[in-house]
Protein backbone atom coordinates (compact mmCIF):
# COMPACT_ATOMS: atom_id res chain seq x y z
CA UNK A 1 0.00 0.00 0.00
CA UNK A 2 1.50 3.96 -0.99
CA UNK A 3 -0.25 6.79 0.32
CA UNK A 4 0.31 8.67 3.72
CA UNK A 5 1.35 12.51 3.34
CA UNK A 6 2.08 13.58 -0.17
CA UNK A 7 -0.08 11.08 -1.55
CA UNK A 8 -0.72 12.01 -5.71
CA UNK A 9 -4.23 13.32 -4.33
CA UNK A 10 -3.10 15.79 -1.05
CA UNK A 11 -4.12 19.62 -1.74
CA UNK A 12 -6.66 18.62 -5.17
CA UNK A 13 -10.04 20.33 -4.70
CA UNK A 14 -12.16 18.51 -2.88
CA UNK A 15 -9.88 16.36 -1.63
CA UNK A 16 -9.46 15.96 2.65
CA UNK A 17 -5.83 16.69 3.36
CA UNK A 18 -6.37 16.56 7.33
CA UNK A 19 -4.00 14.54 9.09
CA UNK A 20 -6.50 12.00 9.73
CA UNK A 21 -7.12 11.48 6.55
CA UNK A 22 -3.39 10.70 5.80
CA UNK A 23 -3.00 8.48 8.55
CA UNK A 24 -6.60 6.48 7.81
CA UNK A 25 -5.88 6.58 3.89
CA UNK A 26 -2.67 4.34 4.17
CA UNK A 27 -4.26 1.73 6.39
CA UNK A 28 -6.68 0.47 3.64
CA UNK A 29 -6.25 -1.87 0.72
CA UNK A 30 -8.51 0.30 -1.78
CA UNK A 31 -5.84 2.61 -3.64
CA UNK A 32 -5.33 6.13 -2.89
CA UNK A 33 -7.23 7.03 -6.71
CA UNK A 34 -9.96 5.10 -5.42
CA UNK A 35 -10.46 6.28 -2.17
CA UNK A 36 -10.55 9.93 -3.58
CA UNK A 37 -12.69 8.88 -6.53
CA UNK A 38 -15.95 7.54 -3.98
CA UNK A 39 -15.24 9.40 -0.95
CA UNK A 40 -12.53 11.69 -0.18
CA UNK A 41 -12.74 13.86 -3.76
CA UNK A 42 -16.59 12.89 -4.22
CA UNK A 43 -19.19 15.36 -3.82
CA UNK A 44 -22.44 15.98 -3.85
CA UNK A 45 -23.60 18.19 -7.15
CA UNK A 46 -25.53 21.07 -7.46
CA UNK A 47 -24.78 21.75 -10.81
CA UNK A 48 -24.24 19.91 -13.99
CA UNK A 49 -23.00 19.78 -17.74
CA UNK A 50 -25.36 18.86 -20.45
CA UNK A 51 -23.50 16.36 -20.78
CA UNK A 52 -25.57 13.16 -21.43
CA UNK A 53 -25.91 10.07 -18.98
CA UNK A 54 -27.22 7.10 -21.36
CA UNK A 55 -28.91 3.92 -20.42
CA UNK A 56 -25.12 1.86 -21.01
CA UNK A 57 -23.75 3.79 -18.19
CA UNK A 58 -26.76 3.46 -15.96
CA UNK A 59 -26.37 -0.40 -16.45
CA UNK A 60 -23.02 -0.53 -15.91
CA UNK A 61 -23.39 1.28 -12.50
CA UNK A 62 -26.24 -1.41 -11.53
CA UNK A 63 -23.95 -4.09 -12.96
CA UNK A 64 -21.75 -2.95 -10.41
CA UNK A 65 -24.00 -2.40 -6.98
CA UNK A 66 -26.24 -4.91 -7.94
CA UNK A 67 -23.54 -7.28 -5.61
CA UNK A 68 -24.18 -5.13 -2.48
CA UNK A 69 -25.59 -7.29 0.26
CA UNK A 70 -29.32 -7.33 0.99
CA UNK A 71 -31.02 -9.29 3.67
CA UNK A 72 -32.20 -12.82 2.15
CA UNK A 73 -30.73 -11.16 -0.99
CA UNK A 74 -33.87 -9.18 -1.03
CA UNK A 75 -32.99 -6.44 -3.44
CA UNK A 76 -35.96 -4.22 -3.02
CA UNK A 77 -34.52 -1.16 -4.73
CA UNK A 78 -36.25 0.05 -8.17
CA UNK A 79 -35.08 3.09 -9.94
CA UNK A 80 -36.99 5.55 -12.61
CA UNK A 81 -35.18 7.15 -14.73
CA UNK A 82 -36.89 10.21 -16.03
CA UNK A 83 -35.52 10.96 -19.31
CA UNK A 84 -38.44 12.83 -21.23
CA UNK A 85 -38.91 16.63 -20.86
CA UNK A 86 -42.67 15.38 -20.06
CA UNK A 87 -41.35 13.34 -17.08
CA UNK A 88 -39.26 15.84 -16.17
CA UNK A 89 -42.12 18.47 -16.10
CA UNK A 90 -44.34 16.20 -13.50
CA UNK A 91 -42.17 16.01 -11.45
CA UNK A 92 -41.00 19.26 -10.72
CA UNK A 93 -44.08 20.58 -8.74
CA UNK A 94 -43.67 18.01 -6.06
CA UNK A 95 -39.87 19.52 -5.38
CA UNK A 96 -38.79 22.47 -2.79
CA UNK A 97 -37.61 25.46 -4.57
CA UNK A 98 -34.35 25.34 -3.91
CA UNK A 99 -34.53 21.83 -5.89
CA UNK A 100 -36.64 22.92 -8.69
CA UNK A 101 -33.76 24.48 -10.92
CA UNK A 102 -30.71 22.27 -10.34
CA UNK A 103 -33.11 19.29 -11.16
CA UNK A 104 -34.82 21.12 -14.43
CA UNK A 105 -30.71 21.13 -15.93
CA UNK A 106 -29.50 17.64 -14.86
CA UNK A 107 -28.98 15.22 -17.74
CA UNK A 108 -30.76 12.63 -15.53
CA UNK A 109 -32.52 12.10 -12.68
CA UNK A 110 -33.50 8.99 -10.68
CA UNK A 111 -36.66 8.31 -8.89
CA UNK A 112 -35.30 5.82 -5.79
CA UNK A 113 -38.12 3.88 -4.70
CA UNK A 114 -38.46 -0.09 -2.69
CA UNK A 115 -40.94 -2.41 -4.08
CA UNK A 116 -43.22 -3.29 -0.78
CA UNK A 117 -43.35 -6.92 -2.58
CA UNK A 118 -40.26 -7.83 -3.04
CA UNK A 119 -41.07 -10.76 -1.36
CA UNK A 120 -42.26 -12.39 -4.53
CA UNK A 121 -38.70 -12.57 -6.08
CA UNK A 122 -37.91 -14.40 -2.65
CA UNK A 123 -38.29 -18.49 -4.36
CA UNK A 124 -35.69 -17.20 -7.20
CA UNK A 125 -33.43 -15.17 -5.28
CA UNK A 126 -33.07 -16.87 -2.14
CA UNK A 127 -33.79 -20.70 -3.38
CA UNK A 128 -32.02 -22.47 -0.18
CA UNK A 129 -35.26 -20.98 1.89
CA UNK A 130 -38.29 -21.77 0.02
CA UNK A 131 -40.07 -20.60 3.15
CA UNK A 132 -38.56 -16.88 3.00
CA UNK A 133 -40.94 -15.94 1.20
CA UNK A 134 -43.52 -16.72 4.08
CA UNK A 135 -41.11 -14.98 6.55
CA UNK A 136 -42.09 -11.61 5.05
CA UNK A 137 -45.83 -12.28 4.86
CA UNK A 138 -46.66 -9.41 7.59
CA UNK A 139 -46.91 -6.10 5.32
CA UNK A 140 -46.11 -3.52 8.13
CA UNK A 141 -43.02 -5.82 8.73
CA UNK A 142 -42.09 -5.99 4.86
CA UNK A 143 -42.34 -2.16 4.44
CA UNK A 144 -39.93 -1.72 6.83
CA UNK A 145 -37.61 -4.38 5.40
CA UNK A 146 -38.40 -3.28 1.61
CA UNK A 147 -37.31 0.20 3.11
CA UNK A 148 -34.32 -0.61 4.78
CA UNK A 149 -33.18 -2.90 2.50
CA UNK A 150 -33.70 -0.38 -0.55
CA UNK A 151 -31.80 2.57 1.28
CA UNK A 152 -28.33 0.31 1.90
CA UNK A 153 -28.92 -0.03 -1.49
CA UNK A 154 -29.47 3.73 -2.36
CA UNK A 155 -25.75 3.71 -0.43
CA UNK A 156 -24.35 1.59 -2.52
CA UNK A 157 -26.04 3.62 -6.12
CA UNK A 158 -24.38 6.75 -4.75
CA UNK A 159 -21.09 4.99 -4.49
CA UNK A 160 -21.52 3.19 -7.90
CA UNK A 161 -22.54 6.94 -9.68
CA UNK A 162 -19.27 7.85 -8.47
CA UNK A 163 -17.48 4.69 -9.64
CA UNK A 164 -18.49 5.85 -13.43
CA UNK A 165 -16.68 8.64 -12.71
CA UNK A 166 -20.06 10.91 -12.31
CA UNK A 167 -21.47 13.00 -9.74
CA UNK A 168 -24.91 12.39 -7.64
CA UNK A 169 -27.26 14.99 -6.43
CA UNK A 170 -28.92 13.38 -3.79
CA UNK A 171 -32.34 15.45 -2.89
CA UNK A 172 -34.50 14.46 0.13
CA UNK A 173 -36.34 17.85 0.11
CA UNK A 174 -39.19 17.03 -2.27
CA UNK A 175 -43.02 15.72 -1.95
CA UNK A 176 -42.58 12.07 -1.43
CA UNK A 177 -46.21 10.86 -0.98
CA UNK A 178 -47.01 13.54 -4.09
CA UNK A 179 -44.16 11.51 -6.11
CA UNK A 180 -45.55 8.25 -5.08
CA UNK A 181 -48.76 9.26 -6.53
CA UNK A 182 -47.67 10.10 -9.97
CA UNK A 183 -45.77 8.05 -10.72
CA UNK A 184 -46.03 4.75 -9.11
CA UNK A 185 -49.51 4.39 -8.12
CA UNK A 186 -49.77 1.20 -8.12
CA UNK A 187 -49.17 1.12 -4.02
CA UNK A 188 -46.78 -1.40 -4.49
CA UNK A 189 -43.67 1.11 -4.04
CA UNK A 190 -42.48 3.55 -1.55
CA UNK A 191 -40.60 6.50 -3.00
CA UNK A 192 -37.08 7.36 -1.11
CA UNK A 193 -34.93 9.69 -2.78
CA UNK A 194 -34.69 11.35 -5.74
CA UNK A 195 -31.11 11.68 -6.91
CA UNK A 196 -29.75 13.93 -10.25
CA UNK A 197 -26.87 12.40 -11.90
CA UNK A 198 -24.67 14.28 -14.65
CA UNK A 199 -20.76 15.81 -14.76
CA UNK A 200 -20.26 18.64 -12.04
CA UNK A 201 -21.32 21.63 -14.03
CA UNK A 202 -19.51 25.49 -12.32
CA UNK A 203 -19.66 26.35 -8.89
CA UNK A 204 -21.30 22.94 -8.14
CA UNK A 205 -20.60 22.75 -4.62
CA UNK A 206 -19.45 24.73 -1.78
CA UNK A 207 -16.74 24.07 0.71
CA UNK A 208 -16.79 20.31 2.19
CA UNK A 209 -18.70 20.51 5.11
CA UNK A 210 -17.36 19.24 8.51
CA UNK A 211 -17.30 15.29 9.56
CA UNK A 212 -17.46 13.81 12.70
CA UNK A 213 -15.11 12.06 14.07
CA UNK A 214 -14.33 8.63 15.37
CA UNK A 215 -13.99 9.57 18.58
CA UNK A 216 -17.29 11.19 18.17
CA UNK A 217 -19.65 7.86 16.63
CA UNK A 218 -17.56 5.20 17.71
CA UNK A 219 -17.40 3.31 20.92
CA UNK A 220 -16.02 0.47 22.20
CA UNK A 221 -17.21 -2.19 24.70
CA UNK B 1 -10.13 2.44 -18.74
CA UNK B 2 -8.72 -1.80 -18.66
CA UNK B 3 -10.80 -4.69 -18.15
CA UNK B 4 -13.40 -6.26 -20.46
CA UNK B 5 -13.38 -10.37 -21.43
CA UNK B 6 -9.92 -11.87 -19.24
CA UNK B 7 -9.47 -9.10 -16.98
CA UNK B 8 -7.53 -9.94 -13.82
CA UNK B 9 -10.02 -11.08 -11.75
CA UNK B 10 -12.31 -13.17 -14.47
CA UNK B 11 -12.36 -16.76 -12.85
CA UNK B 12 -11.31 -15.84 -9.52
CA UNK B 13 -13.35 -17.85 -6.94
CA UNK B 14 -16.48 -15.14 -5.69
CA UNK B 15 -16.02 -12.94 -9.13
CA UNK B 16 -19.17 -12.34 -11.32
CA UNK B 17 -17.81 -13.25 -14.85
CA UNK B 18 -21.17 -13.26 -16.56
CA UNK B 19 -21.13 -11.60 -19.97
CA UNK B 20 -23.12 -8.60 -18.39
CA UNK B 21 -20.91 -8.15 -15.91
CA UNK B 22 -17.56 -7.75 -18.81
CA UNK B 23 -19.37 -5.37 -20.00
CA UNK B 24 -20.22 -3.11 -17.53
CA UNK B 25 -16.65 -3.45 -15.38
CA UNK B 26 -15.44 -1.72 -18.31
CA UNK B 27 -17.56 1.03 -18.41
CA UNK B 28 -16.68 2.09 -14.80
CA UNK B 29 -14.26 5.14 -14.11
CA UNK B 30 -13.12 3.10 -10.87
CA UNK B 31 -10.16 0.22 -11.97
CA UNK B 32 -11.06 -3.60 -12.27
CA UNK B 33 -9.48 -3.95 -9.16
CA UNK B 34 -11.36 -2.04 -6.97
CA UNK B 35 -14.64 -3.17 -7.99
CA UNK B 36 -13.98 -6.56 -7.81
CA UNK B 37 -12.53 -5.80 -3.97
CA UNK B 38 -15.81 -3.39 -3.27
CA UNK B 39 -18.24 -5.51 -5.19
CA UNK B 40 -17.83 -8.28 -7.52
CA UNK B 41 -15.51 -10.44 -5.57
CA UNK B 42 -16.80 -9.29 -2.07
CA UNK B 43 -18.66 -11.56 -0.32
CA UNK B 44 -21.02 -11.74 3.04
CA UNK B 45 -18.87 -13.76 4.93
CA UNK B 46 -20.44 -16.31 7.71
CA UNK B 47 -17.12 -17.50 8.77
CA UNK B 48 -13.81 -15.34 10.47
CA UNK B 49 -10.37 -15.69 11.37
CA UNK B 50 -9.00 -15.77 14.63
CA UNK B 51 -6.83 -12.74 12.93
CA UNK B 52 -8.05 -9.35 15.06
CA UNK B 53 -9.23 -6.57 13.52
CA UNK B 54 -7.90 -3.27 15.58
CA UNK B 55 -8.76 0.33 16.24
CA UNK B 56 -7.09 1.90 13.65
CA UNK B 57 -8.49 -0.26 11.00
CA UNK B 58 -11.88 0.33 11.93
CA UNK B 59 -10.50 4.19 12.54
CA UNK B 60 -9.30 4.15 8.79
CA UNK B 61 -13.00 2.97 7.73
CA UNK B 62 -14.63 5.83 9.44
CA UNK B 63 -12.31 8.23 7.92
CA UNK B 64 -13.21 6.95 4.72
CA UNK B 65 -17.06 6.30 4.56
CA UNK B 66 -17.85 9.62 6.81
CA UNK B 67 -17.29 11.82 3.65
CA UNK B 68 -20.13 9.70 1.95
CA UNK B 69 -22.93 12.46 1.79
CA UNK B 70 -26.35 12.72 4.36
CA UNK B 71 -29.19 14.73 3.96
CA UNK B 72 -28.43 18.71 5.72
CA UNK B 73 -24.64 16.38 6.52
CA UNK B 74 -26.88 15.13 9.47
CA UNK B 75 -24.41 11.60 10.14
CA UNK B 76 -26.70 10.36 12.64
CA UNK B 77 -24.94 6.89 12.20
CA UNK B 78 -23.66 5.81 15.81
CA UNK B 79 -21.29 2.49 16.35
CA UNK B 80 -21.11 0.38 18.94
CA UNK B 81 -17.88 -2.20 18.76
CA UNK B 82 -18.04 -5.20 20.92
CA UNK B 83 -14.56 -6.61 22.03
CA UNK B 84 -14.63 -8.01 25.42
CA UNK B 85 -16.00 -11.38 26.23
CA UNK B 86 -18.13 -10.18 28.68
CA UNK B 87 -20.03 -7.39 26.05
CA UNK B 88 -20.20 -10.05 23.83
CA UNK B 89 -21.92 -12.99 25.64
CA UNK B 90 -24.60 -9.53 26.47
CA UNK B 91 -25.43 -9.57 22.98
CA UNK B 92 -25.92 -13.28 21.93
CA UNK B 93 -29.01 -14.37 23.53
CA UNK B 94 -30.57 -11.56 21.21
CA UNK B 95 -29.32 -12.92 17.80
CA UNK B 96 -31.07 -15.51 16.16
CA UNK B 97 -29.76 -19.15 16.86
CA UNK B 98 -28.27 -19.07 13.03
CA UNK B 99 -26.16 -15.79 13.75
CA UNK B 100 -25.29 -16.97 17.64
CA UNK B 101 -22.04 -18.96 16.41
CA UNK B 102 -20.48 -16.93 13.81
CA UNK B 103 -21.20 -13.94 16.04
CA UNK B 104 -19.31 -15.24 19.59
CA UNK B 105 -15.96 -15.99 17.13
CA UNK B 106 -16.48 -13.39 14.86
CA UNK B 107 -13.22 -11.10 15.77
CA UNK B 108 -15.46 -7.86 15.86
CA UNK B 109 -19.04 -7.29 16.05
CA UNK B 110 -20.81 -3.77 15.53
CA UNK B 111 -23.81 -2.69 16.60
CA UNK B 112 -24.85 0.06 14.06
CA UNK B 113 -27.49 2.69 15.68
CA UNK B 114 -29.01 6.00 14.56
CA UNK B 115 -28.92 8.94 16.52
CA UNK B 116 -32.22 10.12 16.60
CA UNK B 117 -31.61 13.61 18.44
CA UNK B 118 -28.54 13.88 15.41
CA UNK B 119 -30.11 17.33 14.69
CA UNK B 120 -28.09 18.49 17.69
CA UNK B 121 -25.03 18.61 16.05
CA UNK B 122 -26.25 20.66 13.01
CA UNK B 123 -25.51 23.76 13.60
CA UNK B 124 -21.90 22.55 13.92
CA UNK B 125 -22.67 20.16 10.91
CA UNK B 126 -24.75 22.35 8.97
CA UNK B 127 -23.63 25.59 9.93
CA UNK B 128 -24.87 27.62 6.99
CA UNK B 129 -28.44 27.07 7.62
CA UNK B 130 -28.69 27.96 11.50
CA UNK B 131 -32.02 26.96 11.25
CA UNK B 132 -31.83 23.61 10.13
CA UNK B 133 -31.80 22.24 13.67
CA UNK B 134 -35.59 23.53 14.37
CA UNK B 135 -36.97 21.72 10.66
CA UNK B 136 -35.75 18.76 12.76
CA UNK B 137 -37.99 19.98 15.79
CA UNK B 138 -40.70 16.97 15.32
CA UNK B 139 -39.38 13.85 17.02
CA UNK B 140 -41.79 11.17 14.39
CA UNK B 141 -39.93 12.90 11.69
CA UNK B 142 -36.70 12.87 12.78
CA UNK B 143 -36.63 9.66 13.93
CA UNK B 144 -37.15 8.48 10.13
CA UNK B 145 -34.45 10.72 8.92
CA UNK B 146 -32.46 9.73 11.39
CA UNK B 147 -33.59 6.02 10.15
CA UNK B 148 -33.05 7.02 6.46
CA UNK B 149 -29.22 8.45 6.14
CA UNK B 150 -28.06 6.40 8.86
CA UNK B 151 -29.00 3.09 6.92
CA UNK B 152 -27.02 5.04 3.72
CA UNK B 153 -24.07 5.48 5.87
CA UNK B 154 -24.67 1.44 6.73
CA UNK B 155 -24.50 1.25 3.13
CA UNK B 156 -21.05 3.48 3.20
CA UNK B 157 -19.83 1.29 6.03
CA UNK B 158 -20.21 -1.68 4.68
CA UNK B 159 -18.28 -0.71 1.58
CA UNK B 160 -15.37 0.41 3.45
CA UNK B 161 -14.92 -2.72 5.37
CA UNK B 162 -14.56 -4.19 2.07
CA UNK B 163 -12.21 -1.27 1.43
CA UNK B 164 -10.10 -2.29 4.11
CA UNK B 165 -9.56 -5.75 2.67
CA UNK B 166 -11.81 -7.25 5.64
CA UNK B 167 -15.35 -9.05 4.86
CA UNK B 168 -18.23 -7.98 6.65
CA UNK B 169 -21.06 -10.30 7.75
CA UNK B 170 -24.50 -8.14 8.59
CA UNK B 171 -26.98 -9.52 10.41
CA UNK B 172 -30.90 -8.63 10.23
CA UNK B 173 -31.68 -11.16 12.33
CA UNK B 174 -31.68 -10.36 16.39
CA UNK B 175 -34.15 -8.89 18.59
CA UNK B 176 -33.43 -5.17 17.76
CA UNK B 177 -35.67 -3.79 20.99
CA UNK B 178 -33.68 -6.58 23.54
CA UNK B 179 -30.15 -5.08 21.53
CA UNK B 180 -31.69 -1.78 22.15
CA UNK B 181 -32.49 -1.95 25.75
CA UNK B 182 -29.24 -4.08 26.43
CA UNK B 183 -26.69 -1.47 25.04
CA UNK B 184 -29.16 1.80 24.44
CA UNK B 185 -31.07 2.10 27.47
CA UNK B 186 -30.71 6.23 26.56
CA UNK B 187 -33.71 5.69 24.18
CA UNK B 188 -31.48 8.15 21.61
CA UNK B 189 -30.13 5.48 19.82
CA UNK B 190 -32.68 3.46 17.43
CA UNK B 191 -30.53 0.21 16.57
CA UNK B 192 -30.77 -0.90 12.87
CA UNK B 193 -27.77 -3.71 11.94
CA UNK B 194 -25.36 -5.87 13.75
CA UNK B 195 -22.06 -6.60 11.68
CA UNK B 196 -19.60 -9.08 11.99
CA UNK B 197 -16.29 -7.92 10.64
CA UNK B 198 -12.89 -9.64 9.98
CA UNK B 199 -11.21 -11.94 7.20
CA UNK B 200 -13.49 -15.15 6.27
CA UNK B 201 -12.45 -18.15 7.59
CA UNK B 202 -13.06 -21.16 5.80
CA UNK B 203 -16.13 -22.09 3.71
CA UNK B 204 -16.83 -18.84 4.71
CA UNK B 205 -19.66 -18.31 1.92
CA UNK B 206 -22.11 -20.75 -0.27
CA UNK B 207 -22.72 -20.08 -4.28
CA UNK B 208 -23.14 -16.21 -5.11
CA UNK B 209 -27.23 -15.83 -4.83
CA UNK B 210 -28.57 -14.58 -8.11
CA UNK B 211 -29.21 -10.82 -9.07
CA UNK B 212 -31.80 -9.07 -10.44
CA UNK B 213 -31.28 -7.43 -13.61
CA UNK B 214 -31.15 -3.83 -14.99
CA UNK B 215 -34.04 -4.55 -16.82
CA UNK B 216 -36.11 -5.61 -14.15
CA UNK B 217 -35.58 -2.83 -11.58
CA UNK B 218 -34.93 0.27 -14.01
CA UNK B 219 -37.72 2.16 -15.79
CA UNK B 220 -36.96 4.90 -18.14
CA UNK B 221 -39.85 7.37 -18.86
Amino acid sequence: MTGGPGAPAAGRPGTAVGPEGQAGASRLALDRAAQDLLFRAARTANTFTAEPVDDAQVAAIHELIRYGPTALNGQPLRVLLLRSAAARDRLLPYLSSGNRAKTAAAPLVAVLAADVDFHERLPELFPHQPQARQWLADRTDRIAQARFNATLQIGYLLIGVRAAGLAAGPMAGFDAAGVQREFFPDGRHEVLLLVNIGRPGPDAWRERLPRLTAEEVIWTR
